[in-house]
């Protein structure tokens, strides 16, 4: 027997991702999002939703981009912060002494310090309610070489192999509980480990 | 300086979520997706994508509605292979042993041995490309006692406390690398721990 929590956004895991966006004068700022996930494989497509109320929402409505990067968890505290503060009167890259980096490809600025970015081209706007979902076009992925695989099993890819999230180290955000947690074990590989129920029919 | 991995659905990290969902003859059946996350709080709402070719997709279609399921670690295998079969020609309840419960709510059963479900009412239907997206409104969580928080801290809301992430043990799915893994140590609380980055301006 369930207990019932009533209608809530309460559910594990979600992301802690810092989108990136220029505002209105091409100044780089970021925000710390929760709402968000993978929507699409062909076009690749991330989304996040945003609160019209937050000053990344026009900044991603001016430009038609933003990046999603993942902080590693030794910046979580700089990913709360960026995730309470406002762009609107604070510069957060100079608060958290992080570097935006401009993109060759779409108009937003990435963290350098972040180990993994997406590159996004706005695709389509979703408005929910209190949220707005931007979708964005996935244009490049980038990693830092540290968190690239070293497993020969995972080198497939070539040299270096796969960002690894082991190595990424991202951070999960719990709803309501509000805590951050690490990302634990590796339970086993994806299209494997339930192989033996299929047979044992 | 970092490596380009180029237009990839590559981030960290994606929840594993079981959609429990009727078939046109009313038969439970169930699903694992990787892409979805939150995407609204006000109504809550939770987004999962699907192609168009699953057996799901028409499900969600029909009943207008469907659960998310959040497996704990001790389940992986079940969801891995949730994510592999087809309800087409699978039974995944009789297989994996899991069992259907209907839900009071929406049209759409939710999975009993699983800690954390939320029953959703189809909202919206978001075509994007390969992907379809659903957004579900949610119209309640529920949770077994056994995840609840027993922290003086955390019981604001009552009896009990809220689901605890460290307890519900849910799973990550990493993407390209195609590994799982559980959630990790506790990080800090929310709101709080970036706070002092605030002050030191």
């Amino acid at each position: 027997m369930k207990k019932s929590f009533g209608a809530k956004t309460l559910v594990f895991p979600t992301p802690v991702w810092v989108v990136g966006s220029y505002d209105q004068q091409g100044k780089p700022n970021v925000m710390t999002v929760a709402w968000g996930g993978i929507c699409c494989s062909q076009p690749p497509c991330v989304a996040v939703s945003l609160r019209k109320a937050t000053y990344t929402y026009g900044n991603i409505v001016k430009w038609k981009a933003f990046t999603v990067n993942v902080p590693s968890e030794i910046h979580c505290r700089e990913a709360d912060y960026i995730g309470t503060a406002s762009g609107r009167n604070t510069d957060k890259f100079a608060a958290t002494g992080l570097t935006p980096i401009r993109s060759d490809l779409v108009d937003a600025p990435y963290v350098r310090e972040f180990p993994l970015v997406l590159e996004c081209r706005l695709l389509r706007t979703v408005e929910i309610g209190l949220h707005t979902q931007f979708i964005g076009e996935i244009v490049d992925v980038k990693a830092d070489e540290s968190v690239l695989s070293t497993d020969r099993d995972d080198s497939a890819l070539g040299a270096g192999g796969l960002p690894d999230a082991a190595k990424v180290k991202p951070i999960l955000y719990s709803p309501e509980m509000g805590t951050y947690h690490g990302i634990g074990r590796n339970l086993g590989r994806a299209y494997s480990i339930g192989k033996t129920i299929g047979k044992k029919e």
